[in-house]
């Protein structure tokens, strides 16, 4: 392998340092879910996992599990009800023994029966209370737990043409947000994610990034967009949509996850690894041309339900670190020089040249660095980590 | 209305023979689910709805409802095991009892957890005994119940790139489904339903008309395709494909429900009416014309989750009465020559002309013949059977 | 007719208004685009039709029959440089000679062979300039002509991954349509159009209502958006983005055609005519609800390869007119009332009672007031227009 | 280099024999299409290239060219009558002056005026009889050029509800293709393309796989499916297809090209190169699998608008290049275990260590062998090849 890196650095572009990729491939930092630890289902059935998590502290476990063989995973993001408890101090407090820090804190407004027409654009203003109620409820684990971010999905939806009046759900969902957004911290962010459709919906209430942003413009610089890369339409064109919301300032987060024909939550990269590539690409020319810091919370949004759920979640965590591994190997000089001159041939080669590498000798020193294993998805499956839970969990 | 109904018949096109209509429509005849009566559930949550029917005999209850403000539902599918009981004969006679049939059986191969990675295309040989021994003891309750149809919804396929070889799959599929064509009674037929995709999937085994006729033809006459409206591609045109199948003599049945983007199951006709007068278009032109009499199950399959269920099945039985009786009033004469004139205009004219129509005084004349309410929605919630059942069913 | 427009009348819900109704459909202005007359082409043939204006003094004509048969197409939008003349003050007289005005003025930034990689998107400033140059004389042809909108479709995008710099491109845009925007007279109005794809693209500039949307606020008051019923992802809630510009005050204009799979230019309403009634739903409610007026510019977009121009065109405003009339006639009362109470099976009723009228007999009513045919589209294709035009232009 | 391909050597599975995989990679066989090398169009503009092939030998020397730098393009596809010549001979001496031979003859049936409302489906039989000549010529065209292959893309369909039948169509389309299949000599086959849409259309008549190979399947063993990656709705596993294809044994050809929304012809492999390797896999699995051979004819078909057209030709061939070496190291072994015993996640890391590999170095060992450029692109870029014909051609 050292071979086969000194290969790779004899062979990279001049523009590149590699000494600044490593430091960024170094301080990586990805949120992995809670939810992706504890059993899931489908509209059939629940197909339980033996060994998965069965409460928060089990999530945690697997999340420090997934931190330390990739490194880059610190923080865990909570979703409420899901991961309720009656002291969240004993969370933060679980978490940090563990070597990790309370992520994103997700409210779930879609789960009780008042909510079948909706939560904060319900009709019923009782239920809009609830909802709100809960939100708040949201912000103070945020509070009880060190965490920085309330992320947003909103399930909320007609199922029928006629069902309930576009406008006025949306100025109910603006008058809600403008009560949470006033009761979020000073250091307290929040995510406002959007997707195309529901199973059975005839609309969703933030349909796509443009809804999701006008209502960020509205609330306030604490408020930004969040992308879920599984809740477009077939066909859009995500890396500009991303590219989109760097330049608009508005970019606050991603749900990583992947999709063939819809809302799939397959593992990061399943399907097209070259699109993840092309956004991480954005996100690399972003941080390396602006004039500010980007300022992203990276989340995977997964629920495994084949998959073995801690393996599943590493192999995603590595996915992404080679994405942002390959785009960081862009040679943007000459992509810049190519673009202006257009020559496309030439500009899609040097994107190519990038995403076509091996880039695992590179990753292999990067967790040499963090102290992790060289392959951490075979390290995993051979420390024994999912017969121990097995049993321990059983 | 009678006014209504004299202006109506005034301005038929002189091809129409109006006693025909109502009588195609006296006969029209379309099965309603059993699962559509029962709770059901999103990925979420199982929205449950008081009055739902808890058991195969309730389900039975709320069917007679349907047929008798309707007219033209004498038949329920059953769904094996949601409707299991130890003596399906008690299931028959209470069907008749209401005035009612037995119509398709259904089995289900996805609620097991042994059929977590498929069922007959799985690649252990003991799952798939299991699933086809199921289909087995489907056909043994058709044989109780005087079920004469099969019907087939392979939920099989996989979630990722690699996870198993499609060929292999493929000949698990046939293999399997020769053993279960060999137990069909000579009166009884297999319908065969395909899906574009499935939540989370990566392929699903019977994709798409093409996979589940090229099977049907090789199993043999007692096999055809059945067409769910709400498993194909967006922009996919059904109306196509039912012409092909009938052409093809392999048409035999249908699944009607509506869909906004995917696989939705809301009530047929809310999304696109139009496309369903479409559809209805061709089977009417294959019925005037063809040699011989079309032999297709007509059948509801919808999971109301927002709409009271019984209410939903009777709004969803006068859609397609509706796109039916439009069906009939086309001019199909003038529209043939207006075809081979390849005069555009007239021809969309002539059939925008029927769909165009408000059929509702003719629907009238056939419901009075039916001796069923002349609005068979509204006389339902009137009915204050929605209350009983609430009330008997708690 | 007379007793079915008294039978109409009879069962209208107690709160529409019969006069109000008719009044609004008196006033309904409908623009009709000069490109739709001439012969147009696919990527694989110019299929020539004998008849076709071959200039923009034939196509005013052709406007004037379509008006001449509806009574609501009193304007015609022009592209420049299809309709190029030395002196603009002559197309303006000519227009007006024949009872029409001078619509919205189209500028067009896609056919030169320096447009290859865009127009003020692209990498070079001086074609830049060019294209904005291109707008500017836009704007002048709109102060000779009368015009009161700009209206910019952009077919600015690329083709490849790493072709452009999307945020470079993003900023040229904003930057060329300031200088446009700073040239717009006080009483003159700019659309943004946007569009989900182009063939063998692999981004569009302006990709959707957000993107539009964001521009137009960024450039001011005097500039909105432009929703063409073509241009958006398959499964797009189109009904649902026109309620949300209303609600944002920049709902501008709309571009009617229809499609079944892609940007089609089919003549409006062929493919699903509720969905069409659906968008105009949001608009009928818009106009009852709403503080102000809309300001909202309707035209028609299309190319007709294979129906006859002025047939086509004529075809389209009825099927325009058609879902006015239907939105009308929906019982906003109850509809509120349903909905407020969470009651969708009512809801959806209630339109669907509006959508499935047979108006013909309330838009005969219009037509007479307005002194056009009783049936547009028969009356045109039996008044010998097209076989003059076919002698006079060959 | 040599270092490279020394350590890609080593990491190979086991079961990848390295001199197999070579000797494939050297008798690859990739037709490139005449009508890639000359101007063509979008529905606005005919983008003209300084130095574009203008008639058929022209094309040839430019797909000499492309032979020259990959050494696997034998074969050039014409396209009648685009390549149309008073001697047929002359083409095929100067190809096999020029080391090529004479690919698939695809006939042209939507760029006559009479092909307006369809070709072999039309409503009239004097168009029918025209179209279906015109595929004879082509055959004889075969006969005088030594070409195998009839390749069948049928742009027919409607655009409008109501405009045609769709069953009359289809027999009348079943009987022109007897004809036709009639006239193919004992060397000579028949590949049918479909097609999901086409722009503005309503249907066409071979709208998927299924139409297409049914039709073979009733006109016989000569006649085979060609699957087209930009002709599948947005969503569609082309890789099952082309297994079920293979499996059926009626896989017959490929037309290569890549699409990001819809039929694209964007240079193969531009959007997900993931995608062009899982097909890959399926026609390398198939390979090392079945009985007998595969017997595919495996075609390019892009017209490049925005790039210039040999070089996007040699980039296109070698993305399939990279996609066969790539399918060819998968550890087949490995995978059918991992398979068998449902472990995806090693299923799935299999098919990825082969995909994420760099092969570079084994590319480089084969093009040597071929005795062509180790970087085809690149050396044809430096070749002055362009300014050569520009000067040529002006």
């Amino acid at each position: 392998m050292d071979k086969a890196y000194e290969l790779l650095i004899k062979s990279l572009p001049d523009g590149v340092d590699i000494d600044f990729v490593q430091d960024k491939l170094a301080k990586q930092n990805i949120e992995t879910p809670s939810w992706g630890y504890g059993d899931s289902g489908t509209r059939f059935q629940v197909f339980k996992q033996p060994g998965a998590a069965r409460n928060v502290f089990e999530k945690l476990e697997d999340a420090a599990e997934v931190h330390h063989m990739t490194g880059i995973t610190p923080n865990v993001a909570l979703h409420i009800p899901w991961d309720k408890v009656s002291d969240y101090k004993e969370v933060a407090d679980y978490a940090q023994k563990l070597g990790l820090g309370v992520g994103a804190i997700n409210p779930n407004l879609f789960q009780e029966p008042e909510y079948k027409l909706g939560s904060i654009c319900h009709p019923d203003p009782t239920v809009r209370e609830k909802a709100v109620g809960h939100m708040l409820e949201c912000i103070e684990i945020m509070n009880a737990t060190g965490s920085k971010v309330l992320s947003l999905w909103l399930a909320d939806g007609t199922n029928y043409p006629g069902q309930d009046d576009f406008r006025r759900r949306k100025r109910r969902l603006e008058e809600a947000m403008h009560t949470v957004y006033a009761a979020l911290g000073d250091e307290q962010r929040l995510l406002i994610e959007y997707k195309f459709f529901e199973p059975a919906f005839y609309h969703t209430d933030i349909a796509d990034w443009g809804m999701a942003t006008l209502l960020a413009m509205k609330l306030g610089p604490k408020a930004d967009t969040l992308v879920d890369l599984g809740h477009h339409a077939l066909g859009t064109n995500i890396e500009h949509i991303v590219a989109y919301l760097i330049d608009e300032g508005k970019l606050g987060g991603f749900h990583f996850n992947s999709k063939k024909y819809a809302d799939d939550d397959l593992t990061t990269g399943a399907i097209n690894p070259y699109e993840l590539f092309l956004i991480y690409n954005e996100l690399a020319a972003g941080e390396a041309n602006l004039e500010s810091e980007l300022d992203i919370v990276y989340m995977i949004d997964q629920s495994h339900n084949v998959k073995p759920k801690v393996a599943a979640m590493i192999q995603s965590v590595e996915q992404i670190q080679i994405a942002y591994a390959k785009a960081l190997l862009v040679d943007r000089k000459s992509l810049k020089e190519a673009q202006d001159q257009g020559d496309i041939i030439e500009a899609e080669t040097i994107l190519r040249a990038a995403y076509d590498r091996d880039v695992t000798p590179l990753l292999i020193k990067v967790r040499e660095k963090l102290g992790v294993p060289a392959n951490p998805l075979k390290a995993h499956l051979k420390s024994g980590y999912l017969a121990k839970v097995v049993k321990e969990r059983s």
